[in-house]
């Protein structure tokens, strides 16, 4: 039967404890979050919920085509525009997921004949999009300037360098300006993915390229999603405008995609305002983040030192690690649970997210049930 | 320099008259539409809009996470639940986009070792599904189920046929009955992209599928967008629990993914349930195409009979589609244009859309445009 091979790898699962089951979740959740990548506390905030709901009624429910046909409005580049000018870059284009918008541009900008260096610990996306890519990918060592710096010399032509500004499992932050100088020494660009470092990191939240003062730099591109600070979603690519009007000609998830809903550029449009008028709200985050971890060291558990607002904790097994954030939700905290496969070096955690409306109470009772409950 | 070699490619594009820009739309566009693919001019009913603006105020802006964290709500539930039920599957998954659901189907059902045959007129999600997907993938002639048939012929093991149900250049059906003939033949499964035929095609827009008599067969996977005919955006697929279940599980584009925003999800299910209570919009759709057909080809056009809403005209060359479609567009009528590199067979097109919506004075105010700027 045509789909039979699909309940042998179920069981497989099962008999392993490593089923997925989606659990909805009521509008009035009584968890305390986090889990969630809602890092700024935006994701609920009336103003940003208003601007979706203010882009819906102007602009309609969908886009209705490709933004080369009929989905291309004055609010996308309304939101282009204010990405760009926030961040520090010449252009952006917006894409219907950060998902989407890293497949364009290393699939974009890694064509045949070139060579792409991948860090190993980058995101699915980003993998997908090497492997989508014409050119010829090269993997590398986590974190590792060195590693990447041998690869380009065994390459002539274009190159580009792709990493994670800040690593989703782990919370760690890529070695930015090493990466930047090793890519200068041979003319190579680099692609960095800032999912986890816009609105958390650089002054006011303008990101990881943007603190490490390469924001406008021709030879840097950037990825982000709207779907994590922003509280909404889509993704986005930042650089400069000989690269955006490429991607426009030649990134078929940007071309063959319909547009990003209004409503989602409307909330990250409102989202993306606030934080310029609230621009502590950045580092409101990555306060709560260092005293998440300082709490959870104390307490005696093995956390990561965050560099932006993922603190990562490590758990014994996978069985330990499932087990541990079932015994969370069930005294009322929600935590993130990475495990195999879903994780590049094997290790399993409770991936916990500093949001930045977190109250010091709420970190406190969250940092005594992870204690209570821990294997 | 690291991007220049995008400058030369730039150049070529331009010397062609290839080059794609954006061009922002108003709220208030004055131009009669006929490129979007609102195939049942849903997107900006009230309804739809308030759908998305009051998910938006109860959900947030954004899922907030990964479907299997916390981007999953009881709303996303309800709108798999109702999907399912109105296409006639057991099951029902929803993605961000129409893009990632086929990334998701072809690579979690195409695993290593088996047979992919895709059709040389498949959309660019499914070839890029094919292409991240382990399995081996074999291109057959368009709309060749023969072809299809030898394909499956050569290979031991599992194997699944793709194809789009409603071609979107030229708007043509696969031979559907005929490609799950020889799927069960083979013990293959099939698996159709009904983004052009849900909510048009079969009883009350139930789509292709549906009407082929497909519907909720264990063999059969149907993937389609929420930003057609249900004026939003994100993408579904539907077919037996265990592939639902298997998705959640092995889709890459769905675990690493944030959740559909609650405002698109919103929107679909507003617009869903329009459907349904008033299904004769599908048939509208059918009818202004074929009126669409009847009045181009007794203009003395050469329009391809349209199975579905979207009628396809052909132009003399690249360069006469894409002047042709300016003169509609500053006549006041706005009309798609495809042309080389973005259609398989070379041949360039305008590319009209029939809305339910649309009155016969406009369908006859469109071909008339159409008639007095032919090339
Ligand atoms: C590092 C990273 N890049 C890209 C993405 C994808 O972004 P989106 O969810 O908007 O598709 C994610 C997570 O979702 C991520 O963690
Ligand atoms: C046949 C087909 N499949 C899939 C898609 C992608 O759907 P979405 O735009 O929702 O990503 C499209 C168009 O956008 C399409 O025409």
């Amino acid at each position: 039967m045509a789909f039979g091979w699909i309940d042998e790898q179920a069981q497989a699962r099962r008999r392993a404890g490593l089923v997925r089951t989606l659990r909805p979740r009521p509008a009035d959740s009584p968890l305390l979050d986090l889990a969630s990548n809602d890092y700024l506390g935006l994701a609920h905030h009336p103003e940003v919920t208003e601007g979706a709901a203010r882009a819906a009624r102007t602009w309609g429910g969908g886009a209705t085509g490709s933004r080369l046909v009929t989905g291309t409005t004055e609010l996308h580049a309304e939101l282009e525009r204010e990405l760009a000018a926030f961040c520090g870059f010449e252009a952006a284009l917006v894409f219907s997921s950060g998902y989407a918008a890293n497949l364009a541009a290393v699939t974009a900008l890694g064509p045949h004949g070139s060579l792409i260096v991948s860090d190993a610990g980058n995101h699915a996306s980003l993998i997908d999009g090497c492997r989508l890519a014409r050119g010829a990918t090269q993997v590398v060592g986590h974190g590792d300037p060195e590693a990447v710096r041998k690869a380009l010399a065994t390459h002539e032509g274009t190159a580009i360098v792709v990493s994670d500004t800040v690593f989703s499992v782990d919370g760690d932050q890529a070695p930015l300006a090493e990466l930047a100088a090793a890519c200068r020494e041979h003319g190579a660009g680099l692609v960095v993915d800032d999912a986890h470092g816009l609105g958390v990191l650089g002054e006011g939240g303008r990101g990881a390229p943007y603190a490490t003062g390469l924001a406008g730099a021709e030879d840097v591109v950037v990825t982000a999603t709207l779907s994590k600070s922003l509280g909404s979603q889509g993704g986005v690519v930042l650089g400069p405008a000989r690269v955006i009007g490429h991607l426009v000609n030649a990134a078929r998830t940007f071309i063959f995609d319909t547009g990003l809903a209004p409503a989602a550029a409307g909330a990250a449009l409102a989202a993306l305002r606030l934080l310029v008028r609230e621009p502590e709200r950045a580092a409101r985050a990555r306060e709560v983040a260092s005293e998440l971890h300082a709490r959870l060291t104390a307490a005696g558990l093995e956390a990561v030192r965050p560099d932006a607002a993922v603190v990562s904790v490590r758990a014994p097994s996978p069985e330990q690690a499932v087990r541990w954030a079932a015994d969370c939700r069930t005294a009322g905290l929600a935590v993130g649970c990475f495990r195999p496969p879903s994780v590049p070096d094997g290790i399993s955690r409770l991936r916990l997210t500093a949001r930045a409306d977190l109250s010091g109470a709420e970190i406190e009772r969250a940092v005594r049930v992870i204690g209570e409950t821990r294997p």
